[in-house]
């Protein structure tokens, strides 16, 4: 295979996928080329289409094919409530729920000091400013319940109240369907303190 | 995200890729279009170039860019020997050794009737072809020890035997660092029936 540089920049290429490892990557790289080479020539349109076409919603920065997202544009939805998510996945299961019709705003990750991104990253300035833009009314903060999650609504919490505003946060408790003996100890606390 | 169909066709094509589900290839498409666009592009560019250059050798079937592949024109190596693995990773492996300087022969598959791959599927008419061209002395089966590997190895090994020819196999034992408690019993009672 030393002389097969097309296929080890495929592999390498490959490598550079999240969570794909160097066996993942000529995994891929053979199943593609031995059997499936219509795929990796849609996957190829699709990746140099995405990277041309896909760019940020000026409105809630979630990914979108034209200068505002679908969503921002839809007048059937509340546009006096703005959720804050992480990233476009969180804003999708949020969306599957059915249980919210507001709008969004799409941080495109969290802040991570460690990683170097700070608060400009997030576009939070922006975020600021439309909360006070006499439409919205309420801010929902849905970041992750994460470490960083929860560092980056605490920031925007912070930001937001220096302004006058009152933010929520999703609620924390017990999940559907679990039984409070497999419930770790910090969930059942919290569930205890916000009871209502 | 419903008007971004270039994401949701990026997120389709990545699900393709063997072992990447729904959750996996969004994940994917996110980092790729959030923090590595030159990756995506990368990668686009290596899928076109190999599907477009990378080919089968003539000789032995593994993947190449020229009509023969640089290991069986390699005059240093021993053309008596033809080592006959399922992939060019099995050859990889058996190459990372340093204990092999024969040639091989790569099936890029293996015989598995379920999913319609036979014989000939293999090129196994060529295999038999070039084992009986009088220079090549000695045939080592270096499929893998699962039951489709097993299966495959038998249906070359009577054929060969057919031919006239005397094909070997890997040897089957106890793995080297490991303890016997904790080896599984077939592999064990393999070790013993192939003692030396």
């Amino acid at each position: 295979m030393s002389d097969a540089s097309a296929l080890d920049a495929l592999i390498q290429s490959l490598r550079r996928l999240p969570g794909v490892g160097i066996k993942s990557a000529q995994r891929m790289a053979f199943h593609l080329l031995q059997h499936d080479r219509a795929a990796a020539q849609t996957l190829a349109r699709a990746l140099l289409d995405a990277t041309e076409h896909v760019h940020h919603c000026e409105r809630c920065h979630t990914f979108t094919q034209d200068v505002v997202c679908a969503t921002c544009l839809d007048t059937r939805r509340d546009h006096t409530k703005l959720c804050v998510v992480e990233t476009p996945a969180d804003q999708s299961a949020l969306e599957r729920t059915g249980a919210y019709r507001g709008l969004y705003f799409v941080l495109m990750g969290k802040l991570s000091p460690l990683d170097g991104i700070g608060p400009h990253d997030l576009g939070l300035k922006k975020l600021f400013e439309r909360a006070c833009d006499g439409i919205v009314q309420e801010v929902i903060l849905a970041t992750n319940f994460t470490a960083e999650g929860e560092a980056t609504a605490y920031v925007i919490s912070e930001g937001l109240r220096a302004k006058g505003l009152q933010p929520t946060r999703l609620a924390r408790g017990v999940p559907v369907g679990s039984e409070l003996e497999y419930v770790d100890l910090g969930t059942i606390a919290h569930a205890l303190v916000d009871r209502r």
